[in-house]
């Protein structure tokens, strides 16, 4: 017996792999170039299957822990803006069949073999806001590709995971004022243009500058920096971040 | 083996009972009985435990409809405003001595027996809003009493039900304009002083009469219907309900 086999039979069930059965999570992950709002995507070996990156809660772990470890290994990203937002548990989004076809593709699974993982799983969905620039996405065992896609120009997820992305984008929404969200998604320092880029990203929709800069600066929340006048400088656009 | 035992022994595990291992729900259920905003709590016989009325998830059952299922057991309602606020699963809400000492008190168990229910479970927290007087709130088989209790008046609850009930709070706190929330709390009729009332309960702090009544008026949701002049009728305030 190989290893690799031995390691197989030994996670066949939850209690031999160390997971609790029936509860996974699954994390939309934002991030923003500076231009555009992204979302973290994994794709699974030779299905075409497109998914949100997600895992498992072990015996002795609180399900934060297991967020945020999955995350880790995911971005390398510690201390991550990280907020819960819907427990999704319908019985159509159990489609054992799929989860069978990533498993046999990758030699996880002989055909026909029961796995703990071929259950029928409710899922708990976190999203996160990262700092694009210090991210380095790592696919994990499973998929191949770990890459960010635009928030309009998604690929056709898997199982209910296009709903959680839009459960997700309704929360920041919901919350965009409230929970400064722009401050987790921009860097240090960034111009009002930049700014208004993550808000109409997450709205979907256009809003006039001026109403914009109007609102912001009526919230006392960002400090305007000083320009350099080196060379051009002076027409460049005012630098602002947020009031600790 | 009379048929309790056989019963007992059916249900010992969780596939045997039918659900699905470490998943529950808690509901904090929300009733307003015209002056004082009331959370339905169960008390387990012989335990002085205090408790949010939750349950478990069938295996062929969504989550949603386990709530729901529930919910009308204990209180006969259908139909009812429901939503999910947030999912618990932290180490430290694992106490199952605590469970234990119920399920013992109740001749659900015997001492030192293996029983599904005192694993490690993850809750999914639900809050209702209901009507108080279609309401007749009913013990389960582990409790002797189901009792409504003003807010700002529990008992301490059992493992993390006081978190749960202030997360509860926090997210009527948050969504009270957004969603209507005194819609579902109030009689169809209501007087603006009841109104007021919901709003304070929620708010937990008192609101200037004129203040809210500004503010309540001017988001335009509201119906004032006409006094009928019997004997001092007119000296009664006016009568509210919502426009649908």
């Amino acid at each position: 017996m190989t290893k690799r086999a031995i390691h197989k039979k030994y996670a066949n069930t939850a209690k031999e792999s160390g997971f609790l059965p029936h509860i996974a999570y699954d994390s939309v992950i934002f991030g923003f170039d500076g231009e555009t709002l992204k979302i973290l995507i994994l794709e699974y070996h030779n299905t075409k299957l497109f998914a949100l990156p997600g895992g498992f809660v072990k015996e002795h772990e609180s399900l934060n822990d297991a967020v945020r470890r999955g995350l880790h290994d995911r971005t390398g990203l510690e201390n991550i803006y990280l907020e819960q937002f819907h427990t999704f548990g319908s019985l159509e989004r159990f489609v054992p069949a799929t989860i069978e076809q990533i498993m046999l593709n990758n030699g996880h699974l002989n055909s026909g073999e029961e796995h703990w993982l071929l259950e029928r799983f409710i899922s708990v969905g976190y999203y996160a806001l990262i700092n694009f620039n210090e991210v380095n996405p790592q696919p994990d065992t499973l998929s191949d590709r770990c890459e960010w896609y635009p928030v309009n120009e998604l690929p056709p997820l898997m199982l209910d995971h296009d709903e959680m992305v839009q459960k997700a984008l309704q929360t920041l929404r919901d919350n965009i004022n409230k929970k400064l969200v722009g401050a987790n998604l921009l860097p240090e320092k960034f111009t009002m243009k930049q700014y208004q880029q993550v808000y109409e990203a997450i709205l979907g929709e256009k809003i006039r500058r001026t109403t914009f800069q109007r609102q912001i600066l009526g919230l006392d929340i960002l400090k305007r920096h000083e320009k350099q006048f080196l060379g051009k400088a002076h027409k460049a656009p005012f630098l602002y971040s947020f009031i600790k």
